[in-house]
């Protein structure tokens, strides 16, 4: 086995969010939750990971606090291929922490680094997209993988190329493109030249640290000296995405365009579209005049009449209501939850 | 005292109906449920018999099915003042039992009869007219307390008066109309000579009975003998309103104007008119562009977003979502509850 050739995954399991309330709480993540078919999404990113390497090779990175949980929903997860951030800290410094690690015992291995919250329907596509990106990888580049844009949506970062996108390629990435205005995108989808940044990465652990030393050196030093023993040292870690940390300013950037069902389950109605409606093997559901209406959680008999679109999330102790296109609005429920006293629900 | 002097008040304590499903259910009807302020209908009612009679002259009747019920919402209920129906059999037979009940040790006295499913908000008027229709019914009246109609429902009876209605007044009822089409309603509210049928009589009890027993000999015959202890004579008993039993065919009916805040809570709708929005005490209400939502029942946080009067009806084992707009249509939810087996809920 040449150098560069050992694939290590790392999925970064971290991540808070609201947007899925009163489903997902702060102590049990969107990642957890099984939005889009019977696993949660951290466990069908681990099903998917298990397809590129072993398990030995397979790595998670989370905060303390996650640090149960994750093991309850990976068990197969090797107790040490579990990195802890001490506390989170965005993508950039849990991502350099976790290469830091593994440099330690494969500093010239390969990492492909996935986020544990998105939906990817077609695991063979995904794996012959991360099959051209590890080539470009092994060559030197910094890969990431890019989502062909279906709408024009204001919600992602995009990827500028410097030609019309080809799939089963990696193509050097012009520039990366923070969340455009509608026009923009509009502009961005017609091109057929930008691919939105789905914040899944292919390199070499090497070269990605070479260039994180040089582009973002306070990331680089403080997570190498948590890797080496010092946990102290994480409260000098800046708050930092890597695309602002590293992927911006760095050179041989490269994409692969990634045609797999990717879908980041950004709100209930996104979740909608993937969830199947009527009853789902829990609680009874009845549906009257509501097409398009969807049920979330719960064990109880759910009766939806005249509300199409509406979706219901039933928790023990919390319910929400609210119509699909209402969907970007729940933290304004979440602020108004927390006024009224009730922060223990959130 | 006079013969004919003493009031008694029978409550109607049994009825079913499925309008307030899920927070209604077979074994805890309407009656039983706080739909407009802190008690349950039938304990106001119960209030409202107090400020007519002492408890030794209040009666309620009921299925024997709803008797620990009755028991338990009212204890203040003399055990042998509460008449059971072997099994329900509409209003007629209710009545005539309890008023044959009465009749074994207070054969001259007057009756008050009421439902106990109904709201009224102004127990001074209510009195005024229950004093107007006692003496319309000392000197032989069968007498109907009648709502002056606000608007032109379709869901009454109406009473026809000899000329328009004037309070204060008992007045010959020349006509009793079952529930109107949109059209006839509209007529019957334009012309000031109709009035709702609020199923709530005053009559002397031997009045009454001579009545039943010249008009409906079949619920006379039976429903004494029951009360003189035959429970299997109530095999023989018909299923049939007081109205089209007794009322539409007796002599000497009146009728009394109740302007007193009547509400008879037929729906989710009529419900949410009288319910206080917002924190009721016991779960959390969040509410956010969601004007003139109610939610009903449930002790958990409920959020509603985005939903302008929606109405939620939480309970344990059921959750109900509807527009008030559809409120009349909680019928046609159950049957689908029930298609899909689960009638344990309903």
């Amino acid at each position: 086995m040449k150098p560069g050739d050992r694939l290590h995954v790392v999925i970064l399991a971290g991540g808070s969010g609201t947007r899925f309330w009163p489903l997902s709480r702060a102590k049990r993540p969107k990642q957890f939750l099984s939005l889009a078919g019977k696993v949660s999404l951290l466990r069908a990113t681990w099903d998917r990971a298990r397809t590129l390497a072993p398990a030995e090779r397979i790595w998670a990175v989370a905060p303390r606090a996650l640090a149960a949980a994750v093991r309850q929903e990976l068990p197969e997860l090797r107790r040490d291929r579990l990195v802890l951030e001490p506390s989170p800290k965005d993508t950039a410094p849990a991502i350099a922490l976790a290469c830091a690690v593994i440099a330690r015992s494969d500093p010239r291995a390969i990492a492909a680094i996935f986020p544990s919250d998105h939906v990817i329907r077609d695991t063979s596509a995904f794996k012959r997209a991360v099959a051209v990106a590890r080539k470009a990888a092994a060559a030197g580049a910094l890969v990431c993988l890019g989502i062909a844009p279906d709408r024009a949506a204001t919600g992602f970062g995009y990827l500028k190329l410097g030609a019309r996108r080809r799939s089963g390629v990696a193509s050097p990435v012009l520039q990366f493109v923070e969340k455009p205005d509608a026009e923009r995108a509009r502009r961005f989808l017609r091109s057929g030249r930008y691919l939105w940044n789905g914040g899944m990465f292919v390199w070499r652990i090497d070269r990605f640290l070479d260039e994180l030393a040089r582009v973002a050196p306070e990331v680089h030093g403080a997570t190498a000296a948590v890797a080496a023993g010092s946990r102290a040292a994480w409260r000098d870690v800046p708050k930092i995405s890597v695309d602002h940390a590293v992927m911006e300013k760095a050179s041989r950037v490269a994409v692969v365009p990634l045609d797999a069902g990717w879908d980041d389950l950004g709100s209930w109605d996104a979740a909608a579209r993937h969830a199947s409606t009527g009853r789902d093997g829990r609680g009874e559901r009845v549906m009257i005049g509501s097409e398009g209406a969807v049920v979330f959680g719960g064990t109880r008999v759910v009766a939806i009449l005249d509300l199409p679109g509406v979706v219901v999330v039933d928790t023990r102790d919390a319910l929400l209501v609210l119509p699909r296109a209402s969907s970007e609005k729940v933290k304004s429920v979440l602020e108004a939850v927390r006024s009224a006293g009730r922060a223990d629900v959130l």
